[in-house]
């Protein structure tokens, strides 16, 4: 079958993978990402050990990379990162000579879009919108079954439409976009808000799990609370999953896909995310009476969603 | 080269139009749309006549149709339409029996876009979004030289993008959807609010042209006043203009297109509308220095677009 390796570059953290035709994840290894403001070489450091650590001397047949970033269109560079150094530089061809292995490139949302497309929840779907909730938003858009590229090969940066004039500042400069009322920061947001001001009085289930520390609140938190039936981290995800549907109604009336598939850490919530954006996208969404109002659906992949995709995008190209 | 004619079926008038095969309009006939509460064979009777009164006994090719209203992915029926009687029967193929003559129907918006596609503002473009500013927002999204149709037929419904939480209500039964604050309706309620409360003081010449009533300013007569440098109407088309290059960003940033097209009848302030559209979308979009932000075109056919796309539809289809 032949050992093809996917690596999902994020902004904290390296994850590479060994994975199978059938999407199965055999190996993996784990590296810290460098950072932002380190030179260039030290990412590309992390990013070969971790891909030897797989190969553990096996010959490698193609590498995927899924890169949390603006990658061109031809596959070929990062263009922008918030938390990586890539700028522009000819990253796939520089780490293609480095290894001696052909390498592919693409965004970590692109990736996990293929995972879920090839061999996840959108198996056999055309036409698919692609949300995955993390620290932001990222996203993908397939119609006829292509991954759309762009003109800049930024396709699906859902997450910053604005949708509130002069709303809460981004990370891009802008302010009031989508990804700041919906994604793992939101999540976390509400929850602190609400403890620092004392809003929920009574215990806390979020508030234990932060040993007492508002400012200590993660996302996987607010989602082992939330499960737990905690009612501040239930009334986060119901705001978040409010919003979810309140957006996703936005590129409905756009493009008019089929299914809508959400994924990244914040969907492991399943249905505490989700019923309420369904909920959302039914009462926004233009004409609904008169349409199939697409299903959205959890992705199939958790956080390996992109070392799937990266490696399936490699198996394929090679 | 053969008899195509098209036919632009909206909410007040309809336009029949005999068009050449590089986009001329030779001969035109109009009727006033008989109502949405009216029978459909009233809506259809108007139809016939004007169709008749432009083959003037002549043999007809093939005919277009234009609806201003969701048409389903087949092309044959009118599932929902703000302003006429259809309700998802199959006006498509009872008209073609009717007339005798082949018929190919689809929405507005789309007839539009490719009247710009293949002879207008976009020839030669394969990534394209149409966006048409009439009394509401139509839309079309073009991609690898393709209009897309969206599992119900449905795509390209911008209007209906939520841009304010809680804003404006709308006809579709939502809040703050763009169209709300960036079209023709949008225009005049700007004037007329600040007409009524006197904001502007001293001579408006908007004001004048509605014989100082402020109840009786249409788009038209702003677009009028704009022209003549008249302040009331310049402030107005500042703040459409930004909403549509905000509204525009958010597409941008899920679609990446080359090129933006500006059409219906909002467009004919050209550089009024689109100067501070443009700035708005350099400001909005994400990404902006790292990537090519696409033009903001005009539209090369006025409110001829819808019969131009659908004798050029109905050309192609016969």
């Amino acid at each position: 079958m032949g050992l093809f390796i996917g690596v999902d570059i994020g902004g904290t953290k390296v994850l590479a993978a060994e994975v199978s035709s059938d999407g199965e994840v055999l190996r993996v290894a784990r590296r810290t990402t460098p950072g932002r403001r380190v030179q260039i070489s030290l990412v590309e450091d992390a990013l070969t050990e971790a891909v030897l650590e797989v190969a553990d001397g096996r010959p490698i047949d193609g590498v995927g990379l899924a890169a949390a970033g603006f990658v061109d269109a031809a596959g070929e560079r990062v263009m922008f990162a918030p938390h990586l150094p890539w700028r522009g530089d000819p990253t796939r061809s520089r780490l293609e000579a480095r290894w001696g292995v052909p390498v592919a490139l693409d965004n970590d949302a692109n990736c996990a879009a293929r995972a879920e497309l090839e061999l996840g929840a959108a198996r056999g779907a055309s036409d698919v919108l692609m949300i995955t909730l993390g620290t932001g938003i990222g996203g993908a858009v397939v119609l006829g079954g292509t991954l759309l590229r762009g003109r800049n090969g930024m396709t699906g940066e859902f997450g910053h439409m604005q949708v509130v004039p002069d709303g809460l500042p981004c990370e891009c400069g802008g302010a009031g976009c989508w990804e700041q009322y919906c994604s793992g920061n939101a999540l976390v947001r509400f929850v602190r808000a609400r403890l620092e001001a004392a809003t929920f009085v009574g215990p806390s289930v979020v508030e234990e799990l932060a040993g007492g520390d508002p400012a200590a609140v993660t996302g996987p938190m607010v989602t082992t609370a939330a499960q737990r039936g905690d009612e501040l981290a239930l009334a986060a995800f119901a705001a978040v999953g409010d919003w979810l549907g309140v957006g996703t109604a936005n590129l409905v009336a756009a493009l008019d896909p089929v299914c809508v598939v959400v994924g990244g850490g914040v969907s492991a919530a399943g249905d505490l995310l989700l019923r309420p954006a369904r909920v959302a996208l039914q009462r926004s969404l233009v004409g609904a009476a008169h349409r199939v109002v697409p299903e959205i659906v959890q992705a199939s992949f958790g956080p390996e969603a992109g070392v799937v995709g990266a490696a399936a995008m490699a198996r394929a190209a090679f």
